[in-house]
């Protein structure tokens, strides 16, 4: 099995390498304090540090619940599973489905598609553009595979944001087709803007919608959920029960205590992530109109990453390059359920400062001009 | 797919049931002041909040291979994967060996076994006696599968442990035949007497090694490991990306920060917890003899429970009035990779009281009674 291009690459790099490749999170946004403070209420009782239920503390649950019931997705702690990150999510129902075909965006989330690739499920990819994906390629396969996957907000890594109207347009497709949807859900907190509703909040039964604290509070958590319904969440749990027996109870309680000290700061808290991301977006988006002017791209409208393409050019060639020069990004073709050879890449702008996404875009720009000059692709 | 009996039971029983069922350490035992302590010194910067890679953090990686290497069974850090908890090291290396035929102890962990049915792997049961596996059909069954799962350390659920010529001869027919082990190694350090050689320090590339934290710490932590050479390793790898990116970050830390203050003391704690435990056997055994003479069983040399049986009553029936009259325990048919009747039954003697466990056991022995009197199994 092949490893994922981005885990080896977080192990390969040094300090020195300017990173655009991870979706790794702002660590200046990280809450440490408050998690400090909050770690002080988490070993008060030693029946914290038993073995606990499969589906996650109830506490926490009941949280989760809150917050879509709040959005407008009226939801129970009993639709709620806590996994081990969303990437668990993922992995539980793909393993559900093994064997399954399923319908993709293209370009889509590595991830995904390795767990896909995994449980031995045959992708089909439709192609997606700034408005969200395709809806007659999309119904076309749906109608077959009956099972979707699709990140509808900043999609990962093409940035694309559904619209209302594409929205409304693939969800009638799902419920004319009876189809099932997994809606990942990752970067939804992180807008620029404005929240658009989910595609699940109208298929309550035939929908998985994936959350995770990852972006919102911290990787290190492994804290991520599925919410459906309850036949679907009992069909998932002895999966998730033989596969890790239950997610780490320290996790649970210190988002539990953290959420009870943070309150109604907690929104407060997201405004600043989202004002900063926003910052940084606009920050790294004018850098690359002043340097990179042949980079065809969209500004997102959330979540983490650029999205883009040098015509021509093959960046999987042109990262090696760049690697040479201690700078690192992910080729387009990495995101391809298929080879192929792609003059797209994605940046991610959430971890460098910017000093360094200065330095790091003026040298892919200096090898950008040079494959240029020498008149070939590189 | 089904259920485990045990995480059904944990969900299903209320506080006033008297538990000899699941596999739940004392929890007068936690080091519930000690992690307090030790979480004081998790949160000191953003960066270990960060994603990580998912082989696991290096220190702790270090810290488990320096044990092994203390022990006589010389291993290096690249050695080390680690786990959310041993559950999902069982997990990855079965993902990894889906649809192979596997060699396993009858009775053997309900844990594991549903991972192999999860995972298309057809079980070859080997009778297991007080001293170990029955070697010739063990060697009979292994020379066709050539992997094997085995618990030789206080087996669970029959307590058996391999004698030294068992051992010895096992390692010999897994060298014969070029044979895989999964040797599963949870209560190896809960010994009352002495810590036998495990199988895999005789053959470091034919074996994958487990350990966990969740017996000897808490089980809230999560953390579990496998020690294997360093190409099956990188074998499992990108399962375990795929199924969880990494293990949580803040169980890792805590435990690095926990052996930072504990030094030499961790070796003395773990002395307190046999002893506890040896105490705990011993009394729970005393009344099995006072109360329910007819039980037949081995006196357990360490690890959680107690294996025997009733002869001529069905223990799943027998559950299920027990369960009326609020007290708990597995009946043995759960281990067993086959539909049987079994007259077994194990009982956990870490959880309960002293007071629960006269309780628990003297409401059994009358159960007993009544299905002795009334001329039936019940």
């Amino acid at each position: 099995m092949k490893r994922s291009f981005i885990r080896e690459i977080l192990e390969s790099i040094d300090e020195h390498t300017i990173s655009f490749a991870g979706g790794l999170p702002d660590e200046s946004l990280f809450p440490v304090g408050e998690f400090d403070e909050a770690s002080r209420q988490v070993f008060t009782s030693a029946s914290r540090m038993q073995y606990t239920t499969s589906n996650g503390i109830k506490e926490l649950r009941e949280l989760i619940a809150a917050k879509y019931t709040r959005e407008g997705f009226p939801t129970s702690a009993d639709e709620i599973l806590i996994t081990t990150g969303s990437q668990q999510a993922m992995y539980l129902i793909a393993r559900y489905y093994a064997h399954r075909s399923i319908t993709i965006e293209e370009p889509s989330y590595l991830g995904a598609m390795n767990i896909f690739r995994l449980n031995h499920m045959s992708m089909e990819g439709v192609p997606t553009h700034e408005e969200g994906i395709e809806c007659d390629l999309f119904e076309h396969s749906v109608a077959q595979t009956k099972l979707a996957y699709l990140i509808p907000d900043f999609q990962n890594p093409s940035t694309s944001t559904y619209s209302r109207a594409i929205r409304d347009h693939v969800v009638a497709i799902l419920q004319k087709h009876q189809a099932i949807v997994i809606e990942d859900a990752p970067y939804s907190d992180l807008y620029f803007e404005e929240k658009l509703p989910s595609l699940s909040q109208y298929l309550p039964d035939q929908s998985y919608h994936l959350g995770s604290f990852s972006k919102t509070l911290a990787p290190s958590l492994r804290l991520g959920w599925i919410r459906a319904s309850r036949e679907k969440i009992a069909q998932i749990l002895p999966i998730k029960e033989s596969v890790d027996l239950h997610t780490c109870t320290l996790s649970q309680y210190l988002v539990i205590e953290y959420m009870k000290i943070q309150g109604e700061r907690y929104e407060e808290r997201m405004d600043r992530v989202r004002a900063a991301y926003a910052a940084k977006a606009k920050f790294f988006c004018d850098l690359i109109d002043e340097l990179l002017p042949s980079f065809l791209y969209q500004k997102p409208k959330g979540g983490m990453f650029v999205y883009g393409r040098f015509e021509g050019i093959d960046t999987k060639a042109l990262v090696q390059e760049a690697l040479k020069n201690k700078v690192v990004f992910v080729p387009g073709a990495e995101f391809y359920p298929t080879e192929v050879v792609s003059d797209e890449m994605r940046l991610n702008f959430t971890r460098a400062s910017e000093e360094q996404m200065r330095q790091g875009l003026q040298i892919l720009a200096d090898l950008i001009d040079h494959a240029r000059s020498a008149g070939q692709s590189v």
